[in-house]
């Protein structure tokens, strides 16, 4: 293992209620989370101290287990309980924090019968941003070939340990040398990013992907929803295409650890004349102000 | 950890290259195999004290790997001698053997740069055979609402750590009082089973989905082939419908560990009389043989 990753900086880690160094962090290699990414899974963060929005990310956990027929014996306050515990032993004011419940250890195969107690991993570590130029510069996205898996196969909107969907989306777009993916389905339609939900904005309104297309309920996209609504922006939950992506006034992402960004680059077509929107940038401010109004 | 689960019966693990108690087989929770089933495997047995198809089984490993852009250090030859080892060690002549590649520890993410070196682990288990009478009186299995996971999405043909597809099929199947679930795709077409291959037969001939459906080419589904070839039987891989599920004279699956199980019920249905198929009994019969054969 490599101890010089950034895992073993400034990070905590609480399995089923023990809390370790990242370095002695380890999981049976029977548990079906490994096995099988048979595991549901939470990321939120703290600002100055306060972890936002843990509730409703509890709540969504417990959702994605639901829609996985994946049952854990932890409840919502003794999890909350935890992930505090955790983040006030770890003392970074600002901490990513990441949730996960597998399924826990059962019989060879498949079969979900007779699983042992599901386990509970919690990482908290110093929260990382990324470079505040993509905030003022905007990051380039592919569409990706990779389709997002159908909601009649995995519903996205349970979270959960089986990722190689976006992976690959994500490879795709390290190989053109873009930041990240956006992930069309079958009918051509614009689902989401490959960890984050997707908007434009034309003519002053604002567009977002039904939550029934098979995308992730994004907590943030639920914060943004209505923080159009209190500024009368006008939004539509409809589904679009990619050309209305490169014919968009703005484009750009919500995702709860990095907030909003903006998208000014596509297939490497520039989105109008390439620099951040006005929409966009008013929402990225009327965001942070909200974080500190919930905060304080 | 329930160290009165079957696992840690004569069992051990090689974990790059140290063979463990299953009790001491852990894996860091950092690992992308199990933050994000971001890994392949395979799984084959061995008779009497030779392993069954190793070559072909690492093979088709390293080609999931292709397709992932999964990169290992570990030769094909090396992950065959670790086989060895550890299947040597275990001194069970009748074993099941699952090998597994992930894609080590990252940077906090999705991103696959600057990856750790990827983890092999081996299990090797004391082989426990289905009851005989699957053999003699079928699995009933149902047709799952779930559907196969879209090639265009994740390719079935990358044997991968992501299985939530599949579990949500057999939760399907158990909650009907059936033994497993055949997956359609989007088109209505028969793919495969959770973990096995499916097979009609109509009026002396054999149909089975072809691989470009988004199906796993199986490996003994391979060995059906050519048997069928020697045989003289006519197989046809064409798309077929559960409604010819229903209207076959017989239907049975293949699995490199179950071999081939007849199928006489679906859907609460009897497939014909309900009871096993002569192509299926003669297909059953020279399959064991053919393994005779290969190990002798």
């Amino acid at each position: 293992m490599n101890l010089d990753n950034e895992y073993f900086h400034s990070t905590l880690v609480n399995i089923n209620g023990l809390i370790l160094k990242p370095e002695h962090a380890v999981i049976s290699i029977f548990d079906r989370g490994f096995l099988y990414g048979d595991s549901v899974y939470e990321v939120t963060r703290s600002y100055d101290g306060k972890i936002f929005f843990l509730d409703e990310h509890l709540d969504r956990l417990f959702n994605s287990m639901e829609i996985l027929s994946l049952k854990t014996n932890w409840t919502k306050t003794q999890i909350n309980q935890q992930v505090l515990m955790t983040f006030e032993q770890l003392k970074e004011p600002n901490a990513y924090i990441r949730i996960m419940i597998t399924r826990g250890i059962s019989k060879m195969g498949l079969d979900t019968d007779h699983c042992s107690q599901s386990a509970l991993v919690i990482i908290v570590k110093k929260f990382q941003s990324i470079s505040s130029e993509f905030y003022t510069k905007g990051y380039h996205y592919i569409i990706a070939k990779t389709l997002r898996v159908s909601p009649k196969a995995l519903n996205p909107n349970a979270k959960s340990g089986n990722y190689l969907n976006s992976i690959l989306a994500l490879i795709e777009a390290k190989h053109h040398g873009a930041h990240d993916a956006i992930l069309l389905n079958e009918r051509g339609e614009v689902t989401e990013g490959t960890t984050n939900n997707i908007w434009i904005v034309k003519n002053k309104i604002i567009y977002t992907a039904p939550v029934n297309l098979g995308i992730l309920k994004g907590i943030t996209r639920d914060i943004v929803l209505s923080l159009c609504h209190e500024l009368k922006i006008i939004v539509q939950e409809v589904a679009f295409y990619k050309e209305d992506l490169f014919t968009a006034d703005e484009v750009f992402m919500t995702s709860s650890t990095k907030e909003i960004v903006p998208i000014t680059m596509i297939d490497h077509r520039k989105i109008q004349n390439g620099i951040v929107g006005d929409v966009t940038s008013q929402l990225m401010k009327e965001y942070k102000k909200f974080v500190q109004r919930k905060l304080s």
